[in-house]
């Protein structure tokens, strides 16, 4: 036999037509070995809600990599209604005020509250007295903690993926309501009893994943996850208020005067405008000494990216990101690494990210006399916020600095005791205001290496004293009496209760 | 009940002692849904060979991304030995010197072997007419489709992996015997009943592979899968051979006259000295001219690694790593993209790298006046390679062209016809060489664009009459007589015969 280039061919095979003649072929595919299972993709949310079998007593979890522009937790929200199922615990990794969580509190639907920050009418809510079991506040790496340890045992995870493929591995790379990492979904994915993908972008298959599909259960396509404008809340401005550039500037001169802005260091600092003052402030010092540091870690920005971008940092270790040039600098730049919280601040993490930083750069609701620091609740017992990452960067940081203005809308920051205690005084070094610089006795290291600053250097007592000064003695307000809840340390050890606001 | 900070907790909760207390405590982990199964970890290779139950009649296959330093292959031909199993079929993706098989051959433990190329003592083996059963070479977009279609149904891969995770997922792109992409193992990973990696370095968990653990059915960590020294032959070289510059430079204008040298086109080259000279060549034109081409794709060299650092490219889509340069960039450049070789060239991908190429400079043996081109003999029967992923570029390329001396060891490259097809001629549009440049009359295109070349433009009946007037009319040297195989073009078609090498 021979084939269209008059070549002998052996009998009884397919002889060569020419190089297009495939066109006219179908192609055909075996079954690979772990095919596809198309029943894990349910018609709706609702199917899915369903098929979970969601009973009383039971434990739903969320992340909330979507912040305000979450939809899902709402979406499960409104099946929890329709089917009015009783005595749920809820465990998101945060909560927000566009979460519409209220009502199912108040009709005990929702009886118990694991989470590690929560502001807007849930908190009020809760601190109203209104759910009927505990508000367990957790750390970042505390919920990693509990979920692998099985102490926050969860039934079922619905986790919103920004874009998901066909054989259900997810990412939040891209898609149309893109994120970046998933990071504090990590635990969920990997523990949770059964997990549910929700997802509005479909792709045939996913390079990189973060969520393989061998933990899930089921992917479930909406028609949107998230309100884009609220997934993140645009770039974070540097501060032009000049108390806080103040404040920035001497934090970036009692680093330099420390000797810890070197080849090598790393930091993290939080996202608001001092925070990035004081990055700015570092990375003027990094680019006038000619410093490469290691690595910033946290939720991550766009002015870490252009740091990184610039060279001044070999990597990011990015469990969240905070605004669309870190999504975009996470789904392109293989230095940008998405974390897990177990990765970035499990107390059990070999090697977790807070414990390699060399600083990290925090804030404060009230500091105390013994430096505790709370950022959970406001002064007049309000639910503001929480742990998030505070408790552990604060253990795992070399040097824990705390940066505010003495005081905030007249309230003084420092007070005798803070009311609620959401990081141990023994894990915070510094405070930097705009009077002064405050260093905890504990440290005498650090007092000695400053003993010569020419900075400011006073004791918190003084600052104190200096606040009063200025701003008056504030009133004491009292705790509220009925106990609503409590704050996990990362260990799962509990470091303090919540009351509810004496202000309702 | 009071804690160490002297706040008040609930009973029966764990009152917080410090913040370095889980240091005195065990971590816990809760199965995971979907635990790691640790017998997926066979104690030695001669145990997992055994586990597989190798029969005879079945198919074995292998990747060669370790090249000439792979131990994997020759470790499980020790095996085949050892329990003298016969019949088997033998599938890798090419067939190095250093792969020690020809006695398997010779005893008929292996009595067909289906490969994208080869050379060296099997060839020869097979040359000499010891492969009992036939010898099928495809090309690699044709071996993925021959997989995924079932034709080229494979009972176990042993899949070299050069670094694994307790999971069970594998990566190329480090551990010692680092190699980068794996991209001809990704279909026999996928589609092969069985699935082994073998590997040397054991990781906990790694953040991104390219084989997940889903398609694997067991993991063994041996001394060593490959020899470092031969999986990298180190950084190819631009040639310095006033010839082929000459040809590279005339294959640049040709390029630039064609037009086809303009923002974001797309090119591959192989990796050979006169292949670089060429995207060298090309590479000036760029930065002379400010083009920013859109990929360059293939067997990836440090070569085009530094085009893509100095964003002459955006991504390079790389289906194997040439050299440590490459590997490197893989492991950490995320527009530095592992393919697999159906994503690479097969015919029925939507969107293959090849079918997006502009253009490609390719080699020969033999090319013939019809343009078909033999990679695969040479002038004396003798197996030297194969087609490895030319056809498959050729069929894709927009502009396929074949830069080669006039002779070569004082053997003409034109022949009348070739002695195998390995490409059909219609896919083959261009001929550069040093004494003047042929087109295919199919492409009256590029003949028109042309007419006005300041380049010498010749019939390739006036080039091979030019070889005869320099370098005399060989001598015929007849084929063999036993045909010991054939060659799949990339849809499965039979494109031509293998016969015995006349010289044995």
């Amino acid at each position: 036999m021979k084939n269209s280039l008059n070549r002998e061919i052996p009998d009884g095979l397919k002889p060569f037509q020419s190089s297009s003649d495939f066109r006219h072929q179908e192609r055909r595919l075996i079954p690979e070995k772990s095919p596809v299972d198309q029943s894990l993709f349910y018609p709706s949310l609702e199917a899915a809600f369903l098929a979970m079998d969601i009973k009383p007593g039971m434990t739903l979890s969320f992340h909330h990599h979507l912040r305000s522009g979450d939809q899902v937790i709402n979406q499960v929200g409104e099946l929890i209604s329709k089917y009015d199922i009783k005595g749920l615990t809820l465990a998101p990794s945060s909560i927000f005020p566009e979460y519409r969580l209220s009502d199912l509190i108040i009709r005990q639907n929702i009886t118990q509250i694991v989470t590690s920050y929560l502001n807007g009418p849930v908190a009020d809510t809760i601190a109203k007295g209104h759910l009927a079991g505990e508000l367990i506040m957790q750390t970042h790496g505390g919920r990693a903690r509990a979920i692998e340890s099985g102490e926050l045992a969860i039934d079922v995870a619905f986790l919103a993926c920004p874009v998901v493929d066909k054989s259900g591995n997810g990412s939040g790379a891209y898609g149309k309501s893109a994120c970046g990492t998933l990071g504090y979904a990590c635990s969920d994915w990997r523990y949770a009893k059964k997990v549910i993908l929700v997802s509005d972008t479909l792709v045939d298959k996913l390079d990189s994943y973060q969520l393989d599909h061998s933990h899930v259960d089921g992917v479930v396509m909406v028609d949107s996850i998230g309100d884009p404008a609220g997934i993140v809340a645009g770039t974070t401005k540097i501060t032009r208020d000049p108390i806080g550039l103040k404040i920035a500037e001497d934090t970036a001169t009692l680093l330099t005067e420390l000797g810890v802005i070197r080849n090598g260091f790393s930091m993290q600092t939080g996202a608001g405008g001092t925070s990035l003052a004081v990055a700015d402030a570092v990375k003027k010092v990094m680019l006038k000494n000619q410093v490469k540091g290691k690595f910033a870690s946290g939720g991550i920005t766009g002015y870490y990216v252009d740091m990184l971008n610039q060279g001044l940092f070999e990597h990011l270790y990015d469990v969240q990101c905070f605004d669309l040039e870190a999504v975009e600098s996470y789904h392109k730049n293989k230095n940008h690494i998405g974390i897990s919280a177990s990765e970035y601040g499990n107390p059990f993490e070999n090697k977790s990210a807070v414990d390699r930083l060399d600083f990290v750069i925090l804030g404060a609701t009230e500091i105390d006399l013994d430096f505790n620091v709370n950022v959970t609740t406001d002064a007049f017992g309000k639910i503001i916020g929480g742990s998030g990452g505070h408790a552990d960067t604060a253990h795992g940081a070399k040097i824990t600095i705390i940066t505010s203005t003495l005081t905030k809308a007249r309230i003084p920051i420092i007070r005798e005791k803070v009311r609620t205690i959401t990081t141990p005084g023994s894990d915070v070094d510094i405070l930097v205001t705009e009077r002064g610089i405050a260093i905890n006795p504990l440290r005498t290291d650090l007092l000695e290496k400053l003993s010569h600053s020419r900075l400011k250097i006073m004791t918190i007592r003084e600052l104190l004293d200096l606040t009063y000064a200025i701003a008056g003695k504030p009133k004491e307000i009292p705790s509220g009496k009925k106990r609503i809840g409590y704050l996990e340390y990362r260990d799962g050890s509990v470091i303090d209760s919540l009351y509810d606001s004496p202000l309702y």
